[in-house]
């Protein structure tokens, strides 16, 4: 069998207020990425921007960029320059009034493999996404790269089974999740142990249930806002089919690359052959909104 | 709002050749249960007989029992005895040529509430379950009792998201998985920890991606087989609607007693409201059986 062996790199960064230097700093992790063997380098969510979401500014949407577009261009080129695959996650305007959460996966020669527009867009305390983002229409994307398959998704898209599972049934043999999650001050001494925890949980279970790779990618910072700011948690990660973890990131600064054996995927799957299994006559329900009480 | 506490018990058990000596010691645990407070009592999966599946021996059709039948009948008695809510795995013999692996859930006065049979039924050395048992075609199943919904799954239902699901939409409140899950001792060293860690993640993910508790119910002991016997794991648990595990037994015989606080889920699920933002209009590809490639 020919070597699947890939090197992964996760660039976990806090991010600032200027954009035109969130580029710049960025392309000096890809290069160091690419520096230190990396085939495949994710970005986190929304990487040239603080995260817009804290409060409902209509004056935000000015931070949304179309796709193409200069940020695109700029990392295009960094792509092409390095030889790497990347992973670019930003704000996107698709015409005025309509914007989404999204990625486009590049090539090594810069060119554009596939573009992805969050599915689950959250609406919560200080995640006031729903006013920013429309829904993506455009299901799940799986780019297949000489690298790997790359199947990606992208934040709250992670707590939700369905997302995974159907990213691996179009074949992703990794699911790549760049992130903006963190804590509120006022609920981190409480609760903040058991949402780390879940977040790191779900994750390897998609892993596990799918027998794929899990790259997950955060932001790192405080980042205020009037009603109590996000400390963004850090803590990327990569796992393996079995959910096992194989590299993890501080709450700082990082840049993690990792080598994976893809070749794991197939070995798993022999010995946990869930897709064999799956009760695909049973699952109508699923497309259903609620299953319970009067059915409606 | 009116107490919606819930005290639960797990009868982790090692499993003998005696059938009437297995029914004897599982009602004085769940006599134990009810001295203790527990309203629902879960067994473990195919309570009353060894683990059957090892080989694939015709005559072992023989431990099959009918629904209602003498083991149904004796723990339905028990059941009214101790008024406690009573989940029965066992193995069925629904018709001659036609088995199940299900369970019954029993309730304070004996009464049957609901026949779950099996989902996802698993084929690999040592589990040859496809053999025996047809894979269920009633769907999942919730049971309204006093004292919360339960929705009972089986064993290798637990690596599949979409059961977990399913059970969730029709209002489980809690996730019941009687188990019978272990090492093979020619792997234990080199893949143990690792299985048993990937078992209890995908079931603590299942609580977080649907706000429900899990409570998953294993046997011990070891079971001679030719091909070299199971070593059942145990570490039977319970986790919160955020994963949280509550209480975790170890690898011997072990009663656990748990309180819940079913008001929880209500107030996990209104800081994460997964259940929101599913996006069913996305999700047809999910009764596929796969997606990539050729899409065949």
């Amino acid at each position: 069998m020919a070597d699947r062996t890939l090197s992964v790199a996760l660039v976990q960064r806090a991010v600032s207020e200027d954009r035109a230097e969130n580029r710049r700093a960025t392309a000096d992790r890809v290069r160091e990425a690419r520096d230190r063997g990396a085939r495949v380098v994710v970005l986190g969510e929304l990487f040239a921007t603080r995260y817009p979401c804290q409060t409902e500014d209509p004056a935000r949407f000015a931070l949304a960029e179309p796709i193409p577009g200069p940020t695109t261009a700029a990392m295009s080129t960094l792509a092409a320059e390095c030889g790497v695959v990347l992973v670019v996650p930003l704000f996107e305007r698709r015409a005025p009034g309509l914007c989404h959460n999204s990625l486009v996966v590049l090539g090594t020669e810069g060119e554009t493999l596939g573009l992805y527009r969050k599915l689950h867009v959250p609406d919560d305390p200080q995640f006031y996404e729903k006013f920013y983002f429309t829904p993506g229409d455009g299901g799940c994307l799986v780019c297949p790269t000489p690298f790997g398959a790359l199947g990606t998704l992208i934040c709250w898209d992670q707590w939700f089974p369905e997302a995974a599972r159907l990213t691996a049934l179009a074949g992703a043999e990794l699911l790549l999740y760049p992130t903006a999650i963190g804590w509120m001050p006022s609920e981190k001494a409480a609760e903040g142990a058991a949402q780390l925890d879940a977040w790191r949980t779900i994750q390897r279970a998609h892993a596990i249930a799918n027998g794929v790779f899990v790259v997950s990618v955060n932001r790192v910072g405080f980042e205020p806002s009037p009603e109590g700011g996000i400390e963004f948690w850090g803590h990327s990660f990569v796992c393996d089919p079995q959910g096992v973890v194989l590299a993890e990131a501080g709450e700082g600064e990082e840049l993690v690359v990792v080598e994976l054996d893809l070749s794991r995927i197939e070995a798993v799957r022999a010995w946990w052959p869930f897709l064999r299994d799956r009760r695909v006559d049973a699952y109508a329900g699923l497309t259903e909104r609620w299953l319970g009480g009067s059915r409606r």
